[in-house]
């Protein structure tokens, strides 16, 4: 069932990539898993990739699998939409493969193949909880960046007794009011609005704040910052509504994972702590 | 003189990419280098890439700025080749732009602009010491990786008193004796032998073997060990010869940057160590 594509030693450990047939994307899917050299079982922590990559983005620019190693943590990297031929998609690297913004689209001709919440939280969670022993699937967390940090928190919220921990790079936390957000969600779910805030991790938290203390890093430099990802929007609402969070300004970092390797130790320490 | 292509935030210092009219290559050349953010001079650490790769290789995945950081270090990439529409290239990977060997080639169409070795002991040289003044040029170190730790061995052992310290990833250590090197030297050197044996480690250990101790770093995995790189050549050379080497068999590991990411933070500190 899975195909084993690559397979690297790192930091003692392995990461590999995988290939399968989705039924939930009705297509093939790949994703990464890094598992750390300690024998038995590890907690779990996935990451989700901002718009345009891959499993291999992370992988091979954060510098995660060290503390990894160290902490004793499998990671796992799935990709960002289903892609190949069959599958529908935009010129434009916001909208299409690349792009799936961790939702089940609604409508043509997206709704055959991009269901990214559907596949991360059930079939994936299956297929690893099937294959990869050393996996603690009673110790999750979740982090992202950018539309993937947008991924971590509303996976987070709508399961927090699934995913324990969260974190966050530059998250997208208000797509329903950011022009990335309003562009993808009019394509997958349509010009109904009601529809598109149980995709906002801002309009989730007001009704459904978690007991997870969430941390948010935040590059000062970032191009995004101000028009796409207005973290202040999040930590707004959940104090508001009684949800954790810090939100740390790194004056001078951009978007790029020249940002998120400098402060990945941070994140996976703080899920290992969480999930202790 | 120099042009700023990007800079970003890295570990709380600053990697930058320039641009310069380089007079020994004839044509425009891109390096990187990354200043950690201690004030004052710091020891500067020369990493040199392998076939194909540029500036933005090892600053992208090895994650040296962590340990650079950390140990206060200027770390500099250069380009591996000349590069551009004015530049001979070649079809394959293994030959021309990206294949640079640092040596100065003296067979048309190469002889040009492929003077790596002049490019990086003398004009790069200078135009360091004049534009980063936290650069300390007198504690500087050579390492690099399959072809770039040919360059590191090569330009160490016949400049020991400009780089100090030395270590190299799966280096080539004999390109006269193996496929990559006799292509490359016929191509950029001809058919007389005699020309090769300056660009050669084994060669040049033999006969000037420095006071420096050569870490080299081979994952046991490595699908060109045996073909193209035999590092054991160089061990049994150097012992002969009085010259101090480790060779670390990293079993499991292959010739990706996976494995250099996972054993860089100890070169760094090997060159600190000597450079101190």
């Amino acid at each position: 069932m899975l195909k084993t594509i690559s397979s690297w030693r790192s930091f003692g450990g392995t990461l590999r990539v995988f290939d399968h047939d989705s039924t939930v994307c009705r297509t093939s899917m790949r994703f990464s898993v890094y598992s750390p050299p300690q024998p038995g079982k590890a907690p779990v922590l996935w990451y989700l990739s901002g718009l345009t990559c891959t499993w291999e983005n992370v992988m091979s620019k954060s510098g995660l699998q060290r503390a990894a190693a160290e902490l004793g943590m499998v990671v796992i990297a799935p990709d960002t939409s289903p892609r190949g031929e069959g599958v529908a998609d935009d010129p434009e690297y916001d909208l299409g493969q690349g792009a799936g913004f961790y939702l089940t689209a609604t409508q043509a001709p997206w709704s055959t193949h991009f269901r990214m919440d559907q596949y991360i939280v059930q079939e994936l969670q299956q297929l690893v909880a099937r294959n990869f022993p050393n996996a603690d699937m009673t110790r999750q967390g979740i982090t992202g960046h950018s539309m993937g940090g947008h991924g971590a928190l509303t996976l987070h919220l709508k399961h927090p007794q699934l995913y324990r921990s969260v974190s966050a790079f530059s998250p997208i936390v208000a797509p329903t009011q950011v022009p990335w957000g309003q562009k993808a969600f009019t394509a997958y779910l349509g010009d109904d609005r009601d529809t598109w805030s149980d995709y906002d991790a801002c309009e989730l938290v007001k009704s459904r704040p978690s007991q997870a203390h969430v941390l948010i890093d935040q590059g000062g430099a970032d191009s995004f910052l101000e028009r796409e990802l207005q973290p202040e929007r999040f930590v707004a609402a959940a104090k508001s509504a009684g949800q954790q969070v810090t939100l740390r300004m790194q004056e001078g970092y951009d978007h790029s994972y020249y940002f998120i390797a400098t402060f990945i130790d941070d994140h996976l320490r703080w899920h290992a702590q969480a999930l202790r």
